[in-house]
């Protein structure tokens, strides 16, 4: 299958580039070093190692400088050369705080997401309207409603009348709202156009590497662990490395989904192998695990000192920086993929690999890049 | 009460100064002229004339040039310097069909819309977080549900649970998805940052001129009847002061609400007389009849009979050039502003005006400005 991957040379493009070279597809992407240049912005840089953009071009042939956002007719030119069978967009400004720090922030993130995401349905609707498009959305989108959260749409009845609707979104950043719209933008493109999309509710991923880079320095991924760029499982797994707290924001009740990041891999195979008809917005949730963030801390402080003996590691908890609800009810669904096979590794087995790999590399963090900075009011 | 218009040069704008101007508010605005310059771009031009920018800035002292997507240090500037009680936001670019025509024309649409109403919050939030915002959105973000469509929020139960949700949306145009997106945007900053807003659906406004402006010829206000600016209602009314057929796109079933411009302006008053408490998103469905666009047609063409001779209008057809459901269910809700007093005038007598205005500017029209060009395909 020929694949393009829009930031590729981020966390999930340049994992999933490697996963589905060694599976037998024919990988390209595109990429303007945006999260590099941002990481750096905000004063910190992955934790592991990476090799510098210049040299993963040369070591992936198909692999395009260039920014989806500004270059409309250069996407189109790559589209049309390539005649690519799936699209994954991952070339989004993917950090909440970031967004929340300005009205600068708030409008580089959502003139990035949103024109970005609008050019690439464009571009498929004039010259690949065939192709499958698989965009990264977040299970953020939902917020915490009380109630079930389907899989994007749901049937209901309200005053006697039924039909299916799109689920209601509410999302609590600057950025969730980007991965809002793109989501009402491609369920349009679908219906006015035809074009056939998987729109993908990911939880947080964790996981310093795929399997299959773990003894392949040139193809380690990214990893980032500042109060900006990082997950909250990042971030506790280098606080537990180092030493310090894991600190919860607020009460610790906020509960999500998390995925690892090979169950991730495979879940973005098993869509591109079973792709949605034309004219269909196929929203699929997709994690593994739910967890408290109180329930997170704990497993990660029990992970260090069983398995690295750092008996320092413990529980912490900062003011919450953000506003979110602290304690809610929370049941996703994630049906659909479980259907297609996907079935999530053991999280503690994967936790150990992931604070191995944080251990390991502890020494290059600045610990002052944890600490949240940005304050959502 | 200190008024600040956004969009002050437009249709409702300058409706809105004078109305409020005479009803004794100290009205000020804002606009940088972009509706006057795109619809002279696509070809068209208001059919009853109206002052220059330059002439309506002297005639009411602050009516500042501006655009409020890119100037956001002057925004915040005026803000500190007015301290607005209400600010009304009509800056934005109103064409759905406008919005269709190219990745090029999406694009501007939505970054002028977005970013916009981006700053008009983010200068809230740092200079008058006590002020209210009249938000002008469309009742064209709900789409056609099968299901009555309550004022942007609803109780529902799904899964044996309840909960208080927005109103999911079905937005089929580019331009529509940027008031869907405004509407998201505005709901988090009153939820996070305390802003007060009242996010108004709005059917189609008809009329040519609100009563106060009747024998003032400064006061008139723009009218647009061109396939891009023009809505239904005035394309009709144009069609039959020409004698032309009034052309409903495909089967004529699509339903909308309608309002009369001075009920309109009466809404905008009430709204502002009796605001939302701090953090409140509100949202009004702001509409007084509801018909389809093949009873519109026939009330149009009986109008011009009856009223003005013109024995030669009559309905047509042409092939729809949007993507819309063109039978459906539509039972929009509209209580709130009913509650606070609103009595919607009658639709006929006021056609009757509406159509004496197009018969006596017919001459100014260009015929060929009417038919649909711009396809949703």
């Amino acid at each position: 299958m020929k694949v393009c991957i829009l930031g590729i040379d981020g966390y999930l493009g340049w994992s999933l580039a490697l996963y589905l070279k060694n599976r037998g597809h024919n990988v390209w992407g595109v990429d303007n070093g945006y999260r590099r240049s941002i990481v750096n912005r905000v004063g910190s840089d992955s934790l592991i190692p990476i090799l510098t953009m210049e040299a993963r071009r040369k070591l992936l042939a198909d692999f395009y400088k260039g920014n989806i956002a500004t270059s409309y007719a250069d996407l189109k030119q790559m589209f049309t050369n390539h005649k690519p069978d799936a699209i994954v967009h991952f070339a989004e400004q993917p950090s909440a705080p970031y967004s929340m720090k300005s009205v600068r922030t708030c409008v580089e993130t959502q003139v990035n997401n949103i024109v970005g995401t609008l050019n690439v349905l464009w571009a498929m609707k004039e010259t690949c309207p065939e192709a499958h498009l698989l965009k990264l959305g977040t299970m953020g989108e939902y917020g915490t409603p009380n109630m079930p959260i389907p899989e994007g749409y749901f049937e209901i009845e309200y005053r006697n009348c039924k039909d299916r609707l799109p689920f209601p979104k509410q999302a609590g950043s600057w950025y969730h709202q980007t991965k809002v719209t793109d989501t009402n933008h491609i369920a349009m493109a679908c219906n006015q156009w035809g074009l056939r999309a998987t729109d993908i509710m990911q939880g947080v991923v964790y996981g310093a590497h795929i399997d299959d880079a773990e003894n392949e320095p040139v193809w380690w991924t990214r990893f980032d662990y500042d109060e900006c760029f990082g997950t909250v499982i990042n971030r506790f797994c280098v606080q537990a490395a180092l030493g310090m707290p894991c600190t919860v924001y607020g009460k610790g009740g906020q509960t999500r989904g998390f995925i690892n990041i090979n169950d991730s891999m495979r879940c973005f195979e098993l869509s591109m192998l079973n792709p949605p008809k034309a004219g269909e917005h196929r929203v699929f949730n997709q994690f593994g695990d739910l967890f408290s963030i109180e329930e997170l801390g704990r497993l990660v402080c029990e992970c260090a000192h069983k398995h690295f003996g750092l008996i320092k590691a413990e529980y912490g908890s900062v003011e919450n920086p953000r506003i979110e609800a602290e304690e809610h009810f929370y049941l996703p669904e994630c049906v659909q993929l479980r259907n297609l096979g996907f079935r999530p590794r053991n999280f503690n087995d994967e936790l150990v690999k992931l604070l191995g790999a944080c251990v390991g590399f502890a020494k290059h963090a600045k610990p002052e890049a944890i600490a949240p900075k940005t304050k959502w009011r």
